[in-house]
């Protein structure tokens, strides 16, 4: 079976350059590729795995003959752009959250639930950038223990936002640092030495949009549909990675000790938890790679059956460009890409 | 009755410089004032209320017809100043954590036990800067409606660890922007864009002492020794204010309304909960002020009688420099401090 052809709508966009590094760095078959961005960046060149490219518009037929299509720009983009790629053929992989939660659709943490793939209808959906994590972890846990209720607030990075964001924090810094005064265009409040629990809008019940995707999209994923959770979402002043710290109680006891071991042993985990050499999971040194990391993890002495800990993950590798990878790696592996182009290379 | 004399201890200290601008805008009457502080401060001129004085290092009979000592040094300070300034006559409010559980030791929010006060034995103890805020908020909630557990995770400013702190905040933020290498001194680890779950020594349990404190001050300060608490201690890159986001469990249901409430109700906090307008506690805002801040209150989807919420509060004045003064105010207004010095002035 020949390698499919590929596109990537939002191409240069934070996601979008990560999602092309990761795609030279593990070495995935591609037959073609295609390289879609909004306007201002059209015509630029990129070079992936040693080929020059140059950024295209979305036209008419932009999709005939791909077999797989990345999409991580915008909630807008994505309702547009899915289903006509699913229309015609492609197998859809969607950053955005427009999609996750719809029945036919699944929500994919490879590690966690690829199965799920199975039952695709053309678009499958990656989960929130906190959300993977957060699954990461627990799964291995929730598997021989069944987790009753989580409660995780978040240390979010700006890149969760966008490129955008992360000129806006470096500016601010600068600007606050030679006391002149700052602009803000991408968030409401500034962010460079400050904090704020506002990402995504609120809804009627006072939670955010991003709170309530932790709990949705967990329960979708680890199939437990009355798990309960409930999180506080944070912004805080970091470039990359998001950071979070949880409080889990379980139906029967566990150690942390079992708990390190299950994690340990889960693909993708990475357990970072010895205090005599104050080694912790941190964000500055998660950017960049790929495991989720786990540490600080403890006897919840709030709780018989409790666990805390704290879980750190490059929100643009794991919690969105890599996840995607995986996802495509996945579905071919499973023959459930079948690449068209190639048809008479053979 | 005439004013106390009046020392400080630290004076130079982040604490301690907000304590004398404290003093000043209260218009706490003092007959007399000695600063003091350690040998490198020693000389340096400082006005207070228009009169300037100059700083001094403790030396033999230093608190000798002392009134009121303040302490904010370190623990060691405090450990070796405080019992000498208490026999000799003074009464000490003391920052530091060394004698907070002390069952002899009244540990005092005003607003919340100053009837402790009347059992002191010439030390009372002022409670960690992240204790303080959270009893600001929950003692009112929890007179009405017990509280079962609380599940804390915290956004700490580098002042609560003191001046140089601030500078190692200040100075690898400038050479990261700058792309220069950064240099660590304060902090096991780089602070700049990152965060890191470690604020004092871990214990056997896993905890770190700031967590336990959470847990152990606020059971003595709300007198409820059996209170279930949860807490994660996250430093973050904000020079002043630190930020909670809270879980908490009650006996019987209670309405976010409710609880705003009878938070707004309460002297020393303030309620900022408006989603519409994008409204809630924020540490760039909150430093400088003096009342604690809330918003974010929301029914918490993950248990029957829970609320979840945000607070804020300037770590430096309610949580230190504020709280000790007020400390003050309330042993004069009871009649607990009887000023010496005066006693020939009637």
């Amino acid at each position: 079976m020949g390698a499919p052809s590929i596109a990537v709508v939002g191409t240069t966009g934070a996601v979008g350059e990560v999602f092309l590094s990761i795609l030279e760095q593990r070495g995935f078959p591609f037959s073609s590729i295609r390289l879609f961005a909004s306007e201002r960046s059209v015509g630029k060149r990129i070079t992936v795995a040693g080929q020059e490219h140059v950024v295209e518009t979305v036209g008419e037929g932009a999709f005939d003959n791909t077999d797989v299509v990345f999409i991580s720009a915008s909630g807008a983009v994505s309702r547009a752009l899915a289903p006509v790629a699913a229309a015609s053929g492609a197998l859809v992989i969607d950053d955005s959250s427009v999609f996750r939660m719809e029945p036919s659709v699944p929500l994919i943490v490879p590690e966690v639930n690829a199965g799920d793939l199975e039952d695709h209808r053309g678009i499958v959906s990656i989960p929130n950038c906190s959300t993977t994590p957060l699954v990461m972890c627990l799964y291995p846990l929730h598997l021989v223990n069944p987790i009753r209720r989580i409660v995780v607030d978040t240390y979010q990075s700006v890149s969760g936002t966008g490129r955008a964001a992360v000129e806006e924090l470096r500016g601010q810094s600068e600007n606050l640092l030679q006391g002149l005064p700052i602009s803000r265009s991408v968030y409401p409040h500034q962010i460079a030495f400050n904090a704020f629990p506002h990402i995504e809008p609120f809804q009627d019940n006072g939670y955010t949009n991003e709170e309530m995707k932790m709990r949705n999209e967990t329960r979708k994923i680890m199939h437990a549909p009355d798990l309960a959770v409930s999180a506080t979402c944070v912004r805080i002043p970091v470039y990359v990675s998001h950071s979070e710290a949880l409080h889990v109680e379980f139906t029967h006891p566990i150690s942390p000790h079992e708990a390190r071991e299950l994690m340990a042993a889960f693909p993708g985990v990475h357990v970072q938890d010895d205090l005599d050499s104050n080694t912790y999971p941190m964000p500055w040194e998660a950017a960049g790679n790929d495991d989720v990391y786990v540490g600080r993890v403890r006897q919840d002495i709030s709780i018989p059956n409790g666990l805390a800990m704290w879980i750190v993950s490059d929100n643009l590798r794991k919690g969105a460009a890599l996840n995607a990878l995986q996802i495509a790696e996945e579905a071919v592996s499973r023959e459930l890409v079948h690449p068209r182009q190639t048809a008479g290379a053979g």
